[in-house]
């Protein structure tokens, strides 16, 4: 079920337009890429947009022009919507000169995104007067920090992003049925990770999502641990964590292998997290909130004693960032615990980190439905609650 | 000729604190990451330091615990100089309780890379009671916003890092001499970048510093094309960009490649980005500004009539990141334009790109000398001026 390519960054940027209303603004300037992404597919390592009520003007430098252009021209809806600007300065001085003739007033920026240098270098070069202006100045307008204007439209992924993060947890889920025959006595970590790496190449993801993580042993107890240089042993806790990007959307597993089955006290965190894992998916679905999902893993690890154990969040969301909202953790002031609904997907992993015996962590991506939720990396799965 | 491993940090802490100083402040919140690792080594996704006169404060969560205690334990100066933390609540809660009691008055924010929102909640959480004090309350730090306090130590590379650098452009160098065998027709641009990152591990790197470019034909015209599924035809340029990370310091390498050598309009481009490149190495020397090692690169490709045919800037500094200062390029207004030092690493990376012919780049990294520059990818060469 696509939607139609012609209708997917229009009905974002309405979106967007709206949230912008709804913070008492006229118009939003985008500096986070991601959002820039998601706004209008441009994906450089540099770029801005300010969007106004009647127009999205796009400032990519010299490098990406041409690679902006084909972009537009290959999108209908962005020929219709969007200016290209490809400055001859920098882009703060484009930005600013933008701001000056944009007829807006108050101009939001995202303020979890901007930097206090830049917010500031604008603000007081907009208060001075343009030498471009003679005579009697303009109306300045003013900057307004604005919070997750664009990222609340990204928490609930559209139809091509659905389309594309399932595939992509499809190939993520494959690759990992091919790591337990990866670890073995007498390999290196490092061998493991850069054998996982290429796996990921092979199954068509650009890149790794995060360092892929290889944590053998002692290491295994430390949720973050590096691959090193250590070599597996017998009776070894190994957690594997690893991602890959695919058409820019991220999908991210864990699994945790035991080399040889011949440590009981570790055999029981494991049996522990899984269970733990079990009961956040089944928890799943539309309407809680997401610390509930937190809460139900975390409630089973405590019944085991290992709440002290587990010392970080049981997941969090995943689009065009690897971690993105919705934040699934303990309520913590100041940040948002968003109500789960249709469409928002994130991961659920879990995990118990105890010296000397070993760590473990177990992770599966999920999208949450009308009934539950879909284990995207478990395509055989399907959690639905109640019938 | 290494330094001390003792006597590694301490010093860097010894030149923040003076910087903070010069910028009327009593303490530096440190929050960018590369920053960090630069003043006590630790390299996790996550952490802050307080730094006041007397004190250094480490703070990371739960999953770094364990990977930082084991880092101070190993580091006599640090288990001198360094207080931990490992908060139960969040960062910003933890830094908020040690802003309080920290004594200072005046406190330094890194304002490039502290975020508005976390700035205003900082500032407005400060002037607030604190419901820890009973009474009268103490009276209110101020955050300061700061620029380049950190960064300014960092320009210059220290013995330890010039040790690390160097060893990382003699990796990067001679894997790169395999590069040119990898460039055959009908060959992917996919299919060589992923075999240029296996090249990077097997050198030893612990990733690549950013995504390898391999841009064939009317790609190569793209400063920052992305390997994709073109190709290779006889008669293309390929320009080959990439780089990798030894023990956290980054270095970075651009060849430019022509199949078969039978268009002389490209060729003439590589010969003058090849000639503007020389030009650019032979200018470097202490006390020259950055922006006149970009002139010279400038000057040779206007004189060859491709002057809008580069766009971007001759090169950047390399260090814990792979961009950072000085900033090799054109004097912009607000940007520092440094004058050179010896210890000072970039690269030099002139390219010209011209829509229908191709596009060229040659990049090596050079540490400034008393006398000149080292070139440090090709360990052969070492251009002195004067005698």
């Amino acid at each position: 079920m696509n939607t139609r390519p012609s209708a997917r960054f229009l009905p974002r940027l309405a979106r967007a337009r709206a949230e912008i209303l709804r913070a008492s603004a006229d118009a939003l300037v985008v500096t986070h890429l991601p959002n820039i992404r998601y706004l209008c597919g441009f994906s450089g390592s540099a770029g801005l947009i300010l969007l106004t009520e009647s127009r999205c003007v796009l400032v990519v430098d010299f490098r990406y022009a041409a690679s902006a252009r084909s972009l537009i021209a290959s999108n209908p809806e962005l020929a219709e919507g969007l200016d290209l600007v490809v400055p001859a300065g920098s882009y703060d001085e484009t930005l600013l000169a933008l701001l000056r003739t944009s007829g807006a007033s108050r101009i939001g920026i995202e303020a979890a995104w901007m930097s206090v240098s830049r917010f500031n270098w604008l603000s007081s070069s907009l208060a001075q007067a343009d030498p471009a202006m003679e005579g009697r100045p303009a109306a300045i307008p003013e900057l307004v920090p604005t919070e997750r204007i664009v990222e609340r439209g990204r928490l609930i992924k559209d139809g091509s992003e659905i389309s594309t993060l399932r595939e992509a947890a499809r190939r993520l889920a494959s690759l990992a049925l091919e790591v337990p025959g990866l670890i073995r006595e007498g390999r290196t970590e490092l061998e493991i990770g850069a054998d996982i790496d290429a796996l990921l190449r092979r199954a068509g993801f650009e890149r790794p999502a995060f360092e892929t993580i290889v944590a053998s042993g002692p290491n295994s107890a430390r949720p973050h641990a590096r691959p090193g240089p250590r070599v597996l042993q017998r009776g070894d806790g190994v957690v594997l964590d690893f991602g890959g990007v695919y058409d820019g959307y991220c999908v991210d597993l864990s699994r945790t292998v035991q080399l040889g089955n011949d440590r009981p006290e570790y055999r029981r965190i494991l049996e522990a997290v899984a269970e733990a894992q079990a009961a956040a998916i089944g928890s799943v679905r539309p309407g809680i909130p997401a610390s509930a999902v937190d809460a139900a893993a975390r409630e089973i690890l405590r019944r085991h004693g290992l709440a002290d154990a587990f010392g970080h969040g049981t997941g969090h969301g995943l689009g065009l960032e690897v971690h993105e909202e919705p934040r699934i953790g303990r309520p913590v002031a100041g940040l948002p615990d968003v109500p789960l609904a249709p469409g928002m997907v994130f991961t659920i992993e879990p995990g118990a980190y105890v010296e000397d015996i070993g760590g473990v962590r177990i992770e599966d991506d999920v999208l949450v439905t009308e009934a539950g939720c879909e284990v995207l990396t478990r395509p055989d799965t399907l959690c639905d609650v109640g019938g």
